[in-house]
């Protein structure tokens, strides 16, 4: 158990915002909500996932949506509060703690302004460990439990409550909603028992974020190489240096689905490498070998000089990245977890490869 | 107090299909439905709103989206008693009784089935002494009342807790999430007290449907004309006698638009009526006087021989068919009425003119 302040809060945007692989949108408006919250009502209690008693009742809170709509469509704090009041109201039961449903931009920043305003904890854990574009692709859909009862709320104050009879309904429900809503929405789901937090969560994401984030922001400071500096702290792999030469772009069912083109340089010269995403990065391919790098693996492309993630809405002609490639937590490379978010799920007819496999021992930290 | 028995059933449904005014649904399946509740828990309390005590729980219970959908997707049954007792738990409170929300074919059969099933009364009274086609075209809109919290459920299993700041978001989500569970879905909302339902609902919409009903069944076992028979019972207007010449209709986010060509015959050769709708018929325009009769007052298409209401989805090419005129409910007529469900409401720049005033003495009965 520790105490999440105020410089806490920045290193976990910008860490969370790499672990969200192109995803999760810009926690920009996420970080300026905690950071009210944090200042108005204290920090926030970061707990261990040993440390939730068993019979606990955890409530995970999130934004859903589009995180370019937040920018315009401003949330106004209210909203979650009242989903998850909403949601602990039809269970009959307080939560004893909220957690991550995503460890993106946005997402690490919400449940941290939940935490705070309600004065309960937030524990050290999310449900995917990076970010995915979809409801039922956390770790807890492969353990069985349900997404619902969910709640889902506007800034307008409707309040809709789900209950669904798996996962896939409340996705496909949820989303239509969200629309409705005007394409964002703030959302409290998959209540579970500390017991079922333990073994269908992925531990330690919030830390993570933490590690990542201080280490690009320290070395930015001392004008040591950002992308060094994370290469220290995970465990991951230089896929690509070079230049973002194209983006393609296009809105499909609320998603942002495209490619973007990077022509390498310095030891990459000559080489060009495409990354086609849906929110998130999803596969890498290089002209030559093929496939890369794919879901469930995180493809994270990161400005050189600043060391900052670039979201896939913020990707942009000119941009000179690194792109990397960390290994995905364990659950995900399970056959269930491959088949929630296996490259095939996204319509790729490829096998997944563990990425450690693919560069081999060479470039392995 | 009176018991509704099986005869019953078939009068209300029949007589329920002419005050839907095109919209409703054929009844069948609903009938069907309601006929093996009575057969399998006994006649169903059919109370006079003055019966209902102020402070008891009025729940109405419907059908929601396309009624042509149910012939293929036919409801277990389940949905509709899950979709109550999950809004009855949401309250914390048992319903006192149910009631119809709209005077339609399959909408009276709906709450029949509900209170047989759960062996509690149904109030004889309705949201609209007719059929409309959207959640806020209640004369309980009006009253001020929110159709929230509501619950909406499939066949499937999935149900859904809304709660809106108005009733027009209540028709927003819902509809939405009726298009997602496969275009029809089964719903309870508008809870109220009987003090309530005393003021805002239309009174004697049961009766009224099985006072018709009876009426065409009768005359036609005894081969009167069943059209003077129904103009014995209720007051109305001969709008038009003829042929169905055309009928034009497409599917607008999730309604029946449309129109019907009918040539007159008898007294009205030589004329042409033309009938525009969604779900319900909403204007009739006559070549040379132009509109005839519009919504909110009931247009409503009956076989010639038969006495048949024929629904929107029903009209044919070749049909032989009176267009009759009734009255609308007097709540309908205040400016508040008409805001919700004049012309203008549907896009027709005209002014409502009641369907008395069009007629005169001269036809009125």
């Amino acid at each position: 158990m520790r105490k999440i302040g105020l410089e806490d809060l920045r290193n976990i945007a910008v860490g969370a915002s790499v672990l969200g692989a192109g995803g999760g949108g810009d926690p920009y408006i996420g970080r300026l909500m905690a950071s009210q919250a944090i200042e108005e009502y204290g920090p926030v209690t970061l707990l261990d996932p040993l440390e939730v008693p068993d019979d606990a009742l955890i409530i995970p809170s999130a934004m859903m949506g589009s995180p370019t709509v937040l920018v315009e469509k401003i949330p106004n704090g209210k909203e979650i509060i009242g989903a998850f009041r909403a949601l602990e109201k039809h269970l009959g039961k307080k939560a004893y703690a909220t957690m991550a449903a995503e460890e993106g931009g946005i997402n690490s920043m919400v449940p941290l302004m939940v935490a705070a305003t309600l004065g309960i904890p937030i524990v050290d854990c999310d449900g995917m460990g990076r970010a995915f574009p979809e409801i039922q692709m956390v770790t807890m859909t492969i353990g069985g439990i349900s997404a619902t009862p969910m709640s889902i709320a506007d800034e307008k104050g409707n309040i809709l409550l789900l209950e669904t009879i798996d996962n896939l309904w409340t996705e496909k429900f949820s989303r239509s909603i969200t629309v409705d809503m005007g394409g964002s929405a703030m959302i409290a789901l998959y209540p579970m028992s500390g017991a079922q937090l333990k073994k269908w969560t992925v531990h330690g994401s919030v830390s993570q974020a933490e590690k990542i984030g201080l280490a690009i922001r320290s070395a930015r400071k001392q004008k040591r190489n950002p992308i060094e500096a994370v290469l220290k702290e995970v465990r991951g792999f230089i896929l690509f240096k070079g230049k973002i030469v194209d983006v393609y772009r296009r809105v499909v069912k609320g998603f942002a689905r495209g490619r973007t083109i990077i022509d390498g340089f310095d030891e990459f010269e000559g080489k060009r490498l495409t990354i086609e995403f849906q929110n998130e990065n999803l596969v890498a391919i290089d002209e030559v070998r093929g496939v890369i790098a794919s879901v469930p693996d995180l493809i994270c492309i990161l400005e050189m000089e600043t060391g900052e993630p670039i979201t896939t809405e913020g990707l942009k002609y000119g941009y000179r990245v690194y792109v990397l490639g960390l290994p995905c937590p364990e659950l995900w490379r399970t056959p269930e977890g491959l088949k929630l978010v296996g490259p095939k799920y996204f319509g790729y007819n490829v096998e997944y490869k563990p990425i450690e496999k693919i560069y081999g021992g060479e470039l392995e930290k």
